[in-house]
């Protein structure tokens, strides 16, 4: 069972590279970058909250010692430009999905990994978060756009939601991997719930200061 | 004395971390972001210039082993949505006012704690500066705004000097609490000259480049 | 040799920083930013790329242990802000041939550095690049402008040849200085091409999705 989730997590983990890689690409096709930069946008969204989380946590960089990283975004990014030339090929729905995918198990992960430094409760769940959003954030602000995940429907809400459900259940003394899956379950309901009946938190606004 | 003065220091700093967030949540009024974009730029604002500070001293940051922090900017944010639906409301001249507080308070203490760390007088007053100016430029490149900062009067300028003023009066062997103060009232003394009689530094361009 | 490769070394970095630093001071001019913001996009041009690499690498920061960095931008800064008051001034071409013969000693130079700190060639040839352009893509997101270098004419490119030669010449058990001049030459030589030819690596782009 352990040998199995450790399994689990490890197909995982590349498969929410490979959707963020994904994203970052196609979001570079929206931009006419070159192929440099088609990789750039891709890593920095597939690693770049985890490389935040790791500079803030003050440990090693996960993939400055992990050297497939590279390899998956690399690939990816190739396999995009050559094949995917049109996003209509990759539909909406499935990149919508797939990304909560990905963001549950990153948020759960980020904050398992500062929990495992040491970290206090409430720093965790954070750096989960961090870990499951920092990347797009970075890739809409090189792309000039304000980030998207400030403003859309339960986004972060469900990285904070991964996060505090593992916290809760480790407290409760449930395993490790039941506590894993209850975070991933929960954090992917409540964003799945976002997306399908696109329930979105209202959002803060100034009327008199549109203008500004 | 110094009982005293570490008293003052501790509660100045969370009164400078929430007229930070609270500066970061109504810049996020403007841009209709959801509550959680909120906190994210009232959070960035905040913490945002020590965060790279520690970061680039290799020291733990200072809001993952100190949680009130953490606490302090949701319930500035909480309170920023819920009480302060307009800007009006809250009198520019004292955000103004408060905000160059802030900026003198964080501008010496980052100089401070570099210096604790044994850098040099130089990186050290460096430090202040990012300590004082990053959060507020990271908050306006996610807003996609050209960082206010780097066109507004004497802002900078007033966070190097006080981190100067603070070497200097420590070098001349001034305890270090005379030092600081000596510092802080340095800076927020040019930052509300630049505030009161709109003194910038004058503006660096080029005329035949504006069209670039 | 050893000694002759170590003061070239040496004289080269810090024209690079000159190069780089001037590059950073001339874009704040088309800004209309005050003298501090041409400064601080000054050092963000030119330590920016080795700040974030040893940041990533998680070794002291350059510049903070060694002071001269500062001197040299802060004295770049006044000459263009003093001497130079028009672009036209710096010859484009000139400005273009010293950014390529900078681009090429910091990739090599940066690859060298985490190499030096046992890292993996791949990750090493990641950090070369990283140090040679993220200085400038910093630059370029302050000033709200999407990175110039992801879309240019083999910029990125030169980058990583250059660490992959160093790397490659290295691992064939030639010098070390051999091997960094042969690094530094291919980048150069690529990037001049790339300069001279107006060569681009096609872009990526998605036709449907331009409005998007």
């Amino acid at each position: 069972m352990q040998a199995n989730m450790s399994t689990f997590i490890y197909y995982a983990d590349i498969f929410g590279i490979i959707v963020f890689a994904l994203s970052g690409a196609l979001t570079a096709g929206r931009y006419r970058l070159d192929p440099f930069g088609v990789m750039v946008l891709a890593a920095v969204t597939a690693v770049g909250g985890g490389t935040i989380r790791d500079i803030i946590l003050g440990i090693p960089v996960f993939w400055t010692i992990q050297s497939y990283y590279v390899g998956v975004i690399f690939f990816t990014s190739v396999f995009t430009i050559l094949i995917i030339r049109k996003p209509k090929l990759v539909p909406k729905r499935f990149m919508l999905i797939a990304d909560a995918f990905g963001l549950a198990l990153f948020a759960v992960l980020g904050t398992q990994k500062a929990l495992s430094h040491d970290f206090s409760m409430l720093t965790s769940i954070i750096m989960g978060a961090i870990t499951g959003v920092a990347g797009g954030m970075i890739r809409d602000i090189i792309c000039n756009q304000i980030p998207l995940i400030l403003r859309q429907e339960i986004y972060a809400t469900a990285a904070l939601l991964g996060g505090g459900l593992f916290v809760l259940f480790s407290e409760l003394n449930f395993s490790e991997n039941s506590a894993m899956i209850i975070g991933m379950t929960g954090s992917l309901a409540l964003r799945l719930v976002g997306i399908y009946w696109q329930v979105s938190l209202p959002a803060f606004k100034f009327d008199d200061e549109l203008k500004g």
